[in-house]
């Protein structure tokens, strides 16, 4: 039986194996899944296989393996199209919405992704869920002024009232995001009802920053499970 | 005649006078008119015309006026619920909304004032305007991350769209807000016709953190001019 590493790297490759071609503007995204595809599109590169390829990484981390890779970097300031952006998720519903941003790189993913002609999911099937905040956090990033205060505003919104709520930490403190801001999680007993309706209330409330529901924006999920990969497409 | 100083003086003095008493929780905005509010608070605690006040500052420079005149401060994290906040505007429209944010401090006077059961603008009466956006900049306070990106797709937001726009500037560098965001400038030359749709898309644009419009927000609006003093409602 193939590793939950096999599974990402199986998905990461496929990713870029099927919706990348030479001349494309690649939005790359971040974690452990992310960084498979990463990985390959960098050997395509070197093997020469892809060609006139530029890409734009969605945190520090990716950027970092990027240019390790040797794969040619620009941002969205000279590049606000992109062909394609390849990133994982931490949450998949039945419609491809996604829950994204436990590895606290939500803004810059959104960002870039939101920019792509096609954004491509990839991960392992254990992502699919009934409805989207019940298998872990929902990230939202806010502003570190007074977040306490936006910590319990966003709580008590009509649309996600009832959840928990907590600041993320990292060794103790605050962790920070690339932005410098905090991540606050929230925490559901059942799916978010409207997801919609949740978006526009965090958004709408003076501190948060971003949100961590990414909907209507996936082109295909790729996901690898015991049956093998599967492509899902709206 | 009254100078500009002496009637954001009035302003700010009766906005005190007026709207504030003993107990209170009261936000402090930022600016030199409000400059005249904390002011004039700081005078009546030190009489003892006012007691067992505790503010809430809009901005660090707000803060450390405060606390050069003794006033004491508490922060949204132990006190969410205000019962007047006041500050200056940069433009009042007939409806009493508002812009602000010249001043550079509005994402902390929104989450601030927004949680005022009073909301009092003070401000002279060479700020109303028939319509929002077009005596000087509308702000925006985008994160730092591809500003460049995030300036374009404002710009070309549906609702204000022929605006122009600017990262405001300081010193050469970019102008850096106490949330270590920056400052996208928008100019107008016709009123914003939908200011509750342009906040709508401003917020739902990825990398907008914060936007200057403040919307069914005003209690009441105290102006001066050359004909004295008027107080407005909605």
């Amino acid at each position: 039986m193939a590793s939950q590493d096999e599974l990402k790297k199986q998905v990461g490759y496929k990713s870029v194996d099927d919706y990348v071609t030479s001349g494309m503007v690649v939005g790359l995204g971040t974690g452990s899944t992310a960084a498979f595809a990463v990985e390959r599109l960098g050997e395509l590169l070197k093997s020469g296989e892809l060609k006139d390829i530029v890409a734009i990484p969605t945190s520090i981390r990716t950027k970092e393996q990027a240019e390790s890779l040797d794969i040619p970097l620009v941002t969205l300031d000279t590049h606000s199209v992109l062909d394609v952006a390849i990133d994982g998720a931490d949450e998949v519903d039945p419609d491809l919405n996604l829950v994204k941003g436990r590895g606290g790189a939500l803004l810059r993913e959104k960002m870039v992704e939101v920019c792509a002609k096609k954004f491509i999911v990839i991960v392992d099937d254990s992502k699919f869920v009934p409805g989207l905040g019940i298998s872990g956090a929902m990230p939202v990033e806010v502003t570190p002024f007074c977040w306490e205060h936006t910590l319990n505003t966003v709580k008590n919104l009509p649309s996600i009232k009832g959840c928990d709520a907590k600041l993320r930490e990292e060794d103790g403190k605050p962790y920070v995001t690339d932005n410098d801001n905090y991540i606050v999680d929230l925490y559901f007993t059942d799916p978010i009802k409207d997801a919609n309706q949740a978006g526009k209330e965090m958004l709408e409330t003076v501190g948060v920053v971003e949100h961590g529901l990414f909907l209507d924006m996936s082109f295909a999920v790729i996901s690898a499970g015991t049956d093998g990969i599967t492509v899902k497409t709206k």
